[in-house]
């Protein structure tokens, strides 16, 4: 049996998104074609808007397509920041933020800026949920923006998007809201104007879409500066040719997902309740890190006591389970977890975790057979590093 | 019969190139994942890097993939720019580059630098050829970067770019040279480090591929700052989960294009000379744009005298026979083409001008189908312009 339960990292396109891709690559046109061909492009475009609209309850011109979440993280902070610098150059972000967001907000001065940005880096509690007093204080005339991610990617820590961005909002309406729904889209139900959110970015290929395509919501009248110039393709905001079978692929997916988020969060809620029982019951010294009963339906960060979780992943791999240590969505695959860190865990603590995540195309047979392997190889590794000291 | 010529705009992906993605999504794995469903997928990668070293003649290390020829553009000029920005801040391009190009050297100073840029343009003859004697000149201590398009996506202009990578060397060998090579790919032999290159630009739509994929080489040790950052994908300069299929279905289509690039070109050429014959010994008052012998094989502007071409390109439409106005890599759809204008042609002139643009897929039946239409509908349009003044 092979269980794949790496689902935060990426997941598998769905065999409809493959055949709508399919049909899609038949109309190859240009979007920026005047004659029949660009039109027949355009209308798959459109039709994709309108499904992200729809599903954010937006406006489609306010859906721009990017080549995934890190171009929406990059061009939401860089863009932002450039465009409205003469009203204050402070930002506000978390401690457990996705490198696509943490280290671009770090890199806005290397683009030579005048004066360096101020950054504010909000703490969280042991759960990962940040300190909304903190935020509240922080929270100055000169905000421009304010980057919390709603569901963090290692632990599931869900944010309370909506308290948040009335808080913001409420201290200075000025201030931006951008929200990293990478690792929420798909799972839960965002509507950006019930949330005060101004930015949102979303990921194809976390929700069964292909990859290299995510979007950026932008509310409509909010100052942006494009990331990548050019031939002034979605309005001048974000050129280059769009990538027409990616964004029908991505739609299609969307779409799926959200026909039935309550039957699929169901799913993922007893595929991850059965797991975290089922390892709590039979496993001595283990220990669910962040929030056990409120996080995100498809993500669980387990620490297996005195058993270092690259050992961990790489025995469980030869019984073709897949788990993560760390964020794999990180190359720099010896750095350590920013987020474990943020929520207190020592080194060695962070060194025992590992990340289990899930999809509804997981099977509660995947997680019985996962926790027979899990008992044997821990038990097997502690014995080994008991014999070992 | 319906006939495409408008390849300079987008072409259909090949099918094998479809084939090759289809089996690659089956390999879903992050890159980025330490496991074999990672590594499955970073071997993918290995193996399409291969492909672009082989044909380009350099070190695997030095291929990044982007989103596309416009991202590729973006990062070199805006990367190089903020990089070397202690050496210097002179840039160098020409009056008919692509605006991935023009637009970003122009923003530039959006990205609020404490000192401007300084940019000098390079004017073009009436063939659209750059001046080499004014680029010579232009070359200063403080120059960072060159950027020259290899062939113009509206004329088919070949650019020297080995004499100009001499040029540029031999007055200053710390002026890097940018070669936007989004339609030369694939049509030309380019070896970058015979040809003085720094940084290539390559989009894989404009050859077979897939839409929203692309790369860019950078010659190793060449002094760049990433456009996106994140999580450290592609040795730190490139973040984003890596579009796995879209690179294979881009690899796919590389190889496809130079297995047999000379065969292809003998072929190009002879439907070009065909219809560039047949529309010259047919038609009265038609001008190809630019230089009719030595310009790329797959494109040809030429201007129908008294017919405005958005006329002509609708009415050929109804015969299913798809070209182009302006450039079709611009959604600024009214906008007046800047390299039309370059070469010296009026604004009644750029509005006569027609780009047809082939490839191998295009047959001489093609070509006998579009030159009936063209004669007739000429023909009558011209007849109508008159009875209308």
């Amino acid at each position: 049996m092979e269980v794949y339960f790496d689902h935060a990292a990426t997941t598998k396109p769905f065999k409809e998104v493959i055949e709508k891709m399919i049909d899609a690559f038949e109309e190859y046109g240009n979007t920026s074609s005047l004659h029949n061909k660009g039109i027949a492009a355009e209308n798959l475009v459109k039709s994709s808007k309108k499904i992200f609209a729809d599903i954010l309850k937006v406006d489609e011109k306010e859906i721009y397509f990017t080549s995934g979440g890190t171009e929406s993280n990059n061009w939401s902070i860089t863009g932002t920041a450039l465009a409205n610098r003469r009203n204050g150059r402070h930002i506000i972000t978390s401690s457990i933020e996705h490198p696509s967001v943490m280290n671009v907000i770090k890199n806005l001065e290397t683009l030579g800026l005048i004066d360096e940005y101020e950054i504010t880096i909000i703490p969280v509690d042991k759960n990962g949920l940040i300190d909304l007093i903190e935020l509240k204080e922080a929270i100055r005339e000169d905000t421009i923006l304010v980057s919390i991610m709603h569901v963090n990617n290692e632990l599931g820590t869900i944010q309370p998007i909506e308290e948040i961005g009335q808080i913001i909002k409420e201290k200075n309406p000025h201030t931006l809201f951008h929200v990293d729904g990478v690792q929420s889209f798909g799972k839960f139900i965002i509507h950006p104007n019930k949330n005060n959110i101004d930015l949102l970015s979303v990921s194809s290929h976390k929700i069964h879409g292909p990859k290299g395509i995510g979007l950026l919501y932008i509310k409509e009248k909010t100052k942006i500066k494009p990331l990548i110039f050019g031939g002034n393709h979605q309005r001048g905001l974000r050129s280059g040719t769009e990538n027409v079978p990616g964004i029908v692929g991505f739609s299609t997916a969307a779409q799926m997902m959200y026909d039935h988020i309550g039957k699929n969060n169901a799913y993922l809620v007893k595929i991850k309740t059965k797991l975290t029982r089922e390892i709590l019951n039979n496993i001595e010294d283990v220990f669910v890190n962040g929030e056990e009963e409120i996080s995100a339906p498809h993500i669980l960060n387990v620490r297996f006591k005195n058993i270092r979780s690259e050992v961990l992943m790489h025995t469980l791999e030869n019984s073709q389970i897949y788990v993560s240590t760390g964020s794999a969505c990180s190359s720099n695959k010896n750095s350590i977890s920013n987020t474990l860190k943020a929520i207190g865990l020592n080194i060695n603590q962070i060194d025992e975790s590992i990340r289990f995540s899930f999809s509804i195309t997981n099977t509660e047979d995947e997680v019985d057979y996962c926790v027979e392997k899990l008992k044997k190889e821990v038990m097997f590794l502690r014995k080994y590093v008991k014999g070992g000291k």
